[in-house]
């Protein structure tokens, strides 16, 4: 209890975060949940004034989300959410499943047991997130399930690389969990997949994950909206 | 001709190279050669010298070698080469194995002819420069063989996450030249993943290339040095 108590003395003196840290999470969140859609405008002084700060740690933040791929920024233009062209989008589903489909076949081959529990767990929420309508933990529990994968691969490069896309790819689910049975098809899917692994069926496992990306790379090529006002 | 004269002037006109930039090549250069060995220390003051410069664009460049994974700055000890645990070694030829096998099932799906072309022009350069004994530029045409797979998957979230550990990968493929019969075993290895290519044979062609990152990620976790000094 005496070092609990110490370390969260240290943690109370620690730094507290900077005004542009707060500005990223907040804008990346707003991002993966849709509240600032694929493709919109963003603005300034907008996001200064909603989080009470000034507008240099908001550039500053924008600045970075650019290297995240979140944002886009056109000199003289402006800056927009980040969306894709139909090659895009293939192109980042594809790269999912060559990470994602690795990942698996490593955390398999790890502590099974532990990440086979945690698989389970997630899906029971899934599950009671469906029954009680809350589309937006759904949606960050989907996420939660496939960042098992790298969290149990045991490998620091693999989640490095999933970093890059991760937080498109859930700005990408959230535009798509609007589509009709969308969200249906994605959660039979996952509980396929919990089956399959459980059972030790890899090679299961790995197709209905191929599919499972590939109909979101067909829905997404279909309906992300393109910069179309610029 | 006169857009090809207009485009050598306004090249000729562009801002050049700034110092920070000429120095990350030279070090990364440096590093990938073995100029400067895997945990070796590094002086800001000799590299400046060496380079003709002042110490801040040598100190800006070593800040960005350390984003891409190629130096470690140890505060109050001094910056050195990046150097790997066996573990790291594990985990970068996964990695790379992770993505190399995706980008060759890509390119071969594209334009295989223009593919395979380069591989077998890089194959000929690759023997020419063993018989003249020219371990450099053997090293260069190995790194360039590898780099054809991603060149030709026409993926570009593919090439990023390679990008990420490509320079990691050659400096310790240099250390590793240096090891008795690895470039003979290596450049046979890279003889049969091109006739597999050219034959079609995509799952012999994985099989060699996993057998040669192995191969590699046995003598790397051997014969790495460690940062024995700190």
């Amino acid at each position: 209890m005496a070092t609990r108590a110490l370390n969260d003395t240290i943690k109370q003196i620690s730094r507290p975060k900077s005004l542009t840290a707060i500005a990223v999470e907040y804008i990346r969140e707003a991002i993966a949940k849709g509240d600032l859609g694929l493709g919109h405008p963003i603005s300034e002084s907008a996001l200064a004034s909603s989080l009470g700060i000034s507008k240099t740690p908001v550039r500053e933040a924008l600045a970075q989300l650019k290297i995240e791929g979140l944002v886009i920024i056109f000199p003289q233009k402006g800056t927009f959410v980040f969306t894709m062209s139909e090659q895009e989008v293939v192109e980042i589903c594809e790269f999912r499943y060559t990470l994602e489909s690795a990942a698996l076949k490593m955390a398999i081959q790890g502590s099974q047991q532990a990440f086979l529990n945690e698989l389970k767990e997630i899906e029971i929420k899934m599950s009671a997130a469906r029954r009680e309508k809350r589309g937006d933990r759904y949606l960050d529990l989907d996420a939660d399930f496939h960042a098992l994968f790298f969290k149990y691969c045991g490998n620091q490069f693999m989640v490095e690389a999933y970093r890059m896309i991760v937080a498109r790819v859930a700005a990408v689910r959230t535009h798509l969990a609007a589509l009709p049975r969308h969200t249906e098809k994605s959660y039979n899917e996952h509980k396929k997949m919990t089956k399959s692994i459980e059972e030790n069926r890899l090679d299961e496992a790995l197709k209905i994950l191929d599919e499972h990306i590939s109909r979101t790379k067909e829905s997404a090529a279909r309906h992300i909206p393109r910069y179309s006002l610029l």
